[in-house]
Order: C-alpha cells, then structure tokens, then sequence
C-alpha cells in the first residue's frame, strides 16, 4: 500500500526512535539478565542503577514530543496502512495514552521505589517477616494506583476499566477482567475442590521413593541439554545457563536464553522447568519474523506465555506419551535412579497431585488453588477492600488451610513465597489462565493431529510446526480472548482444562 | 582546595558527563563480556550492533562542546586542583588532542571495520588461510595510521611521537618507545638465545607425562576456586565463569570477573591462566578507591597489567615456594594425577623450557620469543618498511625457524594464531614489558618481605598488602616508566627479568 509522503515522514520517524528504544532494551535485558546469573553480590547496586538508566532512555524516546506526533499521525490514519503497522499504531497510541500524564522522572521514581520494594522482599522473606516489607507493598500499591488514575482512554484503547485492578490486569492480559477471572476460578474451586479431597481421602497410594536419589550436576546437564534438543529449542538463536531462580529472556531477534536450576536430590524440578522455560522459547523462536520488523514482536501477554510454557511442560511433558519418549533416555543418565523403577511408574510420580505450601513447587493440579488465593487478596487489596497491614499474613493462612488443607509456619513459605508483589499487582493470575488456554487449543489440535503418537516418537517437529502456524502465529497480533477464538473458533472457557484434569486426575488415582 | 566558581561548574560538567560516560561504558563492558561467554551464535550480529552503540555513545559525549570547554578548562587550571582531579583533566587532556579531530561518526567507522576484520580473521583461522584476513589487516593499518596523523601534540601531551608506531605503542604503553623495546628485547636475544640452546643440547630431561592424565571439569573447577580463594581474590566482588579464550574484565566498582577453560588433558592451563587473570583481578579490586571516585581507575597500562597478572602466574605461581603450598591439595583434588609424582618433580613439569609454536601455550622461559618476533614485524608493518601481502606468512615462519628452531606448518599456527591485529598495532610488546617490570618489583619486594616463606605459607594478605600499597597505589596515577621508578627507586631495565630467568633455568636444567 502506498503510503502519502507525510505519512511515510511519521513511519520513518517512528521506526528510526523504537530501533533505537530496541537498542536500550536489549541492553538493559542483558544487564537484568547477567544480575540474575553471573553479577556478584555486591556489583549489584552499580550495575542496577546502569539498568535503570537504559530503560530509562528507552522510556524517554517514547516521550519525544516529535515520536509522539509521528506516532499520532500514524495512528490517526491506521486504516492506510499495512496490517501489521496498523498493530504496532494501535499498540503506541495505547502506550501514549497510557503514559501521556507520567513524566519520565516519574517513570524512573517508579522504577527506584520498585527496585527499594525489591531489597526490602528479599529481606523480609530471608527474616520469614512480613512486616520488613509492609510500608513498601504499600508504597507499590500507592505507584500503582497513581499510575492507573493517570491514564487516559478513547476509542483507541478501549473503554476505561471499571476497576482499578482491571486496569493494572489489562498489563499483563489485555481485555481480561475480574469478571472473568471470578468466573474461571469460580468454576475451578466449584469441580477441583470435591476432587482434590476425593484423590487425599481414596485415591491410589502413588510411589515417589525414587525422586529423591542424589544425582550429579553433570548428569542432570546432560538431561537437560537432551530435553532441550528433543523439543526443539534452537541452540544457535539461543542459550541455556543455570541460575538461582529459572526464567527465560527473549533479548533478541536471534537470541531466547533459557535457565535452569539444579538440586542433587530433585532431579525433576529442572528436568520440567527445562521443558516449560523451553517452551517460552520456542515462543519467542517460532514467531513470525515479520513481528519483529515491524516491532510488534513481544507483545505476547503474560497469560499466552504461560500457556505455551505449561503446554510443554505439562500437557505435554506429563503425558503417558512423552514419558514414553523419555523413559530410555532417563535409564541411560540416571541409572541409580531409575534401577527398579517401571515407565508406569515413573509417568504416576511426575503427576503426584499433593497440597503443598509452595507455588513454584505445585503440581498440575493443586497448582491453580495458589493463584486463586494470591489473586483474592490482591483484588482487594488494590481495590480498597483490604488494608496492607500486619494482618495479611494471617489472612494468607487461613486461605491456605481453607483452600489446600495445609498452614504455613511462617511468612517465608507463606505470603512472601513469591517475588511479583514487590514489582506490582495483576500479574498473578495469568499463570493460571495459561492452562486453561493451553487446554482449549490442544482439543484444537486434536483434530488435526494424532498427538500421542507424534510425541511418543519425539516428532516435534510436527508438533512444533502446528503451534507455529496456530498458536504462535498470532500471539503478537490478537488480544488473549480474540486469539484464543481465532485459534480454536470459540469463546474462552475453563471447562476444557477442567475436564482434563478431572479425567486424568480420576484416572491416575483410581477414584 | 576551594576552587573558584566557574572552575567549579566545569568540574561539575566533567563529573557528570563522566558519570553518564560511565553508565554507557558499563553497558557496553557487559555486552562485551556476555558475548565472550554466553550469548548464542546467530545473536552475535544484533548484539555487536548495540554495543559499538553504546560505546558510541560514551565517545559522543566525550566530545560534546559543553564537555570539552569544560574539561579544558580544569586542564588549564589544572594546579589549582586537588591532585587526583589534576591527573582526571591531563588524562581528559590528552585524549582530546588525540580525538578532537575525529568525528563520533569517523570514531563508529573504525568501530566497524575493526569488527570486519575481527570476522575475517576468525574465518582466515579457521581456514589456515592468511589471504583471506590480508586486507582487513590492510585496512587495519590504514585506520591505524589516519587516527595517528590525526592527533596533535602540546606540552600536555608531550612532544610528538618520532614514529607512527611509537604513537600507537602510547596508547597502550605511555612513555615508552620503540627504542626502548629494541634494547630490551635487544638485551633479550643477546642473554636468552644461547641459554636456550644449552637447555636444549645440555639440559636434563624434565618428567612431563603426568601433564597429560585426564581429569573432570569438576576437578578443575574445584581447583579453580580453591586457587582464587588462595590468592586472595574477593568473589563479593568478582564472579569468575569459563569460555572459550580465557581473560578477565574489569565490569565496574565492585565487579572484576575472571573466567578459565577446562582441557580435560591438560590440568595445568586452566589453573596458571586462573593464577593469570586472578592477578589482574587482584589489580582491579585492589587499587584505591578514590580513583574510582576520581574517574582514573581503570587507568593501568596493558603493560602494568601485565606485569601484575604474571606476577602472581610466574613469579609466584611457578616457584618451588608456590608449588610447596598448593602441592597437597593438588594429590587430594586430582589423585589420579598426582599417584607417585613428587613435589619437586611438579615443581620441575610446571616450569619446563620448550620452543612451540603458539604463544599462549609458551612457558615461561620462551614467552618473550613470542613476543619479539610479532614486534619485530608490526613495526616494520606500521612504519612501513614492509607490505601487507603474502609474503607475510613466509617471513613469520622463517622468524620462528631462526628464533625458537621451530617451522608452523599453515597460517594457523603460524601468524594467524593471534586476535590481536584485528584491532590494531602496537599492543603486543606490552605482554612483554610485564615480565620486565615484575622482575624489578620482585627485586624490591624482597628487601622488605621474606617472600619465600610468606607464599609457602600461604600469606596472601601479607603479599597482597605489599602490592597494595607499592605497586597497585599508583597503577593509575603515574605513566609506566614513572611508575616503576616510584616502586623500584631505579630506571626500568631488563637485567632484572634476564638475571631472574638465567638464574632460574641454569639451576632448573642443571647447567
């Protein structure tokens, strides 16, 4: 399409200032991503404030009054444009009226209290003290409703939430709301809750002796580097390194860093945080090439993320199919592990469902119930209906002991468990929305594709060709719920994941 | 001191500027570091894009008007400033008469033609293929010789160099000539080419097969970190990693990194290269304070680096005194190596004499051979009594033939071998300056410590104090030749280093 010489000046603008936000970006995703790694303990501080610095720069090009226009303009006349520059126009403008009323120095205060709120999380959680991060959870509650009251919306944007913790939702999973949130989990607690006392009360005595045997870094290496390659994660567009706690980083075109995390006495926890960080990175590797230039590329949300994340990892890697796959190769690396242990076996333990105190812990099923509760207290936290004082905690465990039939002895493996707070609220619950998304699109893909058999023979290839063509091929261009019914040509819903978890669950339990 | 207001504001400009020239430079050194040890292949490309943008950046604004008249400024008062800051504006100074006439965009097309060349050499490497790298090398010396003929000179930066090589060699060695190497290398040849055809014809036979027996990356690894420990390097303030070409970064403050790389059949490298890079580790962590404050740290020549980081591998490292301390812990770390060999027989293995052909393998005794021949033509190349052509190779082969009696059999192991002209002339005879210097340094040293003992013990704190305070405290402050005078209270010579390893080898070999 032929663009008139104005609007051709404003693209040219505007490509030329987010290649150079690209470049600050990616230094700072480099900087974070050494912090995480490699930087020593007291290189921290430095090397924070360098971080804060570049993301900084790369905000305040954004501001640039000329950007600005141009951007506006581009915007103004979406509908001339190629469809993908339409996405990233609509996607600016939103980013325009969502920062227009916050300075650039706003913008880094917010950032400094957050990085305060950071070290004072870390502190409380290493005293197992909720009150040393009290007054800062207060202040990142008080950032994120100044940031929210400050935004603007049109027709552009959508309407204005009607919540200011749908606000703050909409970051992380645009379009979703509370509404639908209540709804999900509602209808989780309603068909979970009966089945999770049925599995403690009768279900089968499940054998989990073996997962406990010690085995070397070296060997848990050499599995990992194997799962890596069988779900094929590029090893030239990436890189794999070990860190305290595992994530992935999309720092560049050519370049999804994976991590992972070795215990001696708990060979699984990498082995399936591999193949879920493999699959955000097979995300990140797999998208079109044309996001990229048009500078949509990462602009999944958190809630498609970590559905294909936890498609890898557990509606794929905890199937029948794929420990089918393994088993072998599981022999081979760990023999003293696996010495006596039967392929049945094995698939029952890596799908022993048990409540337990921890998140990052959890197993496929009880792994919802901990959302929920994070999420109950933080609605009403930013909604106004809970106050952020020394009573939370104690909240937080009678939730525990309701929900999961377990109490925390204290606020380390209760309420300080996970870091997310300290950087915000609303990004909690898209970890669970990634199963049920995840669920909807493999019924999809069972109408195309004899998945069992293509997993049991490690052709992923075929598996991974389809997710591109169906699942990746959007995730930067559609909003969650578009793209879910683009994907599958319905309406998001919790019940495909519901009845998954119900049969396997009945199944494997013998209920 | 109290400046005077306007001399104030300038030094309030030059502070600032420096402090985001810093943030910048940080970025850039950590780019730089994540690509020599993590970042994945096919992300090279965009990487390398943002870190010739950062540092870029930090040379703009170096050159910025406000900046330069403020800095000039200081510079013409400069005796009214405190004494650390006088060093900062005559260092400020010098690099804007060596840079005024080259334009941040001329600066970036060096940049990348460095980078090219770096490419080509890497791919010349690979295919023993001289020919291939030739007209980087070229354009090399083109780029080299317009950035010289650019600087001016005045009574701040002394008097202009006689050569262009002896401009360049001021980069990295300020103060010293060409005429100072040829006497000192020199002196090298006339004293070191007979001697090591004694130890060849004359010399007892070393024991060396226990060198080759296979050990683990986890053996060596556990050595490494025993070896940092020992010598006193502060890992709250350094991370140490592996990669492909050992070496060590100076990140920020409180952040020098050092990384090794494990042979599975040759123990011996990566623990003298950790000795190595630790020592340039100890130089960063332990030089004062205030000149980090002062924006001078970071101001040690290739030279005095050198001369640190073999220091604590040869002069330390490779002594009976060393090998007394560390010889337990080698039988209990590596036992199936150290099965029935001695401890004067691994003092003898560590320290055997033998001309090779590739530099960084080189013992101790044959390094400066190295080093002499790569000088000998540099020079000739960059002052141009010898071309850029083909018959490069040949002439290097047939310096390795008269020097070390040894042939390369392709441009692999012959003049390929090495990265370093890819960026330019005139740093490699600094490698050479080091053991010259520490020989000096060694010498005084002993008039104060009973070195012997104190390293048998195992009393770093003690040695390292020595440094501190002799050799590290005015690392930044005073230019090689000034420095060595301050330390040593005599002219820089080679006799030291030359009586140091007669003395040495003659006992070694029995002579």
């Amino acid at each position: 399409m032929a663009l008139t010489d104005t609007l051709e000046t404003s693209h040219g603008t505007v490509v030329d200032t987010l290649k150079t936000a690209r470049i600050y970006e990616h230094a700072a995703s480099i900087i974070n991503y050494d912090q995480e790694t490699i930087c020593p303990p007291k290189g921290m501080e430095e090397q924070g404030e360098v971080q804060a610095y570049l993301a900084n720069q790369a905000f305040r090009l954004t501001k640039d009054e000329k950007f600005v226009a141009a951007a506006e303009d581009l915007y103004a006349h979406r509908d001339e444009l190629d469809p993908l520059d339409k996405i990233l126009a609509v996607n600016l403008h939103r980013s325009y009226m969502k920062t227009k009323n916050i300075s650039a120095d706003r913008n880094l205060e917010f950032s400094r209290i957050m990085n305060q709120s950071f070290v004072d999380w870390l502190n409380a959680k290493k005293k197992a003290d909720f009150s040393i991060f009290r007054d800062s959870l207060s202040k990142v509650r008080e950032v994120n409703l100044e940031d929210v009251s400050l935004r603007e919306y049109d027709e552009g944007t959508g309407p204005k939430p009607s919540t200011a913790y749908d606000a703050l939702l909409s970051d992380y999973e645009f379009g979703v709301t509370e509404k639908d949130l209540d709804a999900a989990f509602g209808a989780y607690l309603e068909r979970m809750t009966p089945l999770l006392k049925e599995i403690r009360t009768r279900g089968k005595k499940i054998r989990t002796d073996f997962l406990s045997i010690e085995v070397t870094d070296e060997q848990q290496k050499k599995m990992a580097d194997y799962l890596l390659d069988l779900i094929g994660f590029d090893k030239e567009r990436g890189a794999f390194t070990t860190t305290e706690h595992p994530f992935t980083d999309n720092i560049g075109r050519n370049d999804a860093r994976v991590t992972t995390h070795y215990y001696p006495k708990a060979f699984l926890s990498s082995m399936f945080s591999i193949i879920h960080e493999g699959g955000h990175a097979l995300f990140m590797q797999l998208q079109p090439e044309a996001d990229y230039d048009h500078f949509i590329d990462n602009m999944q949300t958190m809630g498609q993320h970590e559905s294909v994340s936890r498609f890898y990892e557990n509606r794929i890697g905890r199937s029948e199919a794929f420990i089918h796959q393994i088993y072998p190769k599981c022999c081979e690396i760990f023999p003293q592990v696996f010495e006596g242990v039967s392929e049945k076996e094995f698939y029952e333990a890596v799908n022993v469902a048990e409540p337990s105190l921890i998140r990052t812990e959890a197993d496929e099923f009880t792994y919802t119930f901990h959302i929920i509760i994070r999420y109950e207290l933080e609605k009403q936290i930013v909604n106004g209906g809970l106050a952020v004082d020394d009573r939370l905690p104690g909240l937080w465990n009678d939730m525990y002991e309701k929900y999961l039939g377990v109490r925390p002895a204290n606020d380390r493996e209760g309420i300080l468990q996970d870091v997310h707070w300290a950087s915000g609220f609303g990004y909690f619950p898209t970890y669970a929305l990634g199963n049920m998304y995840n669920a909807m699109y493999y019924n999809r893909m069972k109408q195309d594709l004899d998945i069992d058999r293509i997993i049991s023979e490690g052709c992923f290839d075929v598996l991974n060709g389809w997710m591109k063509d169906h699942v990746f091929a959007k995730g930067n261009r559609l909003a969650p719920k578009d793209w879910i019914r683009d994907i599958t040509g319905r309406d998001f819903t919790p019940d495909d994941f519901l009845d998954y978890l119900e049969e396997k669950y009945t199944k494997l339990y013998e209920l």
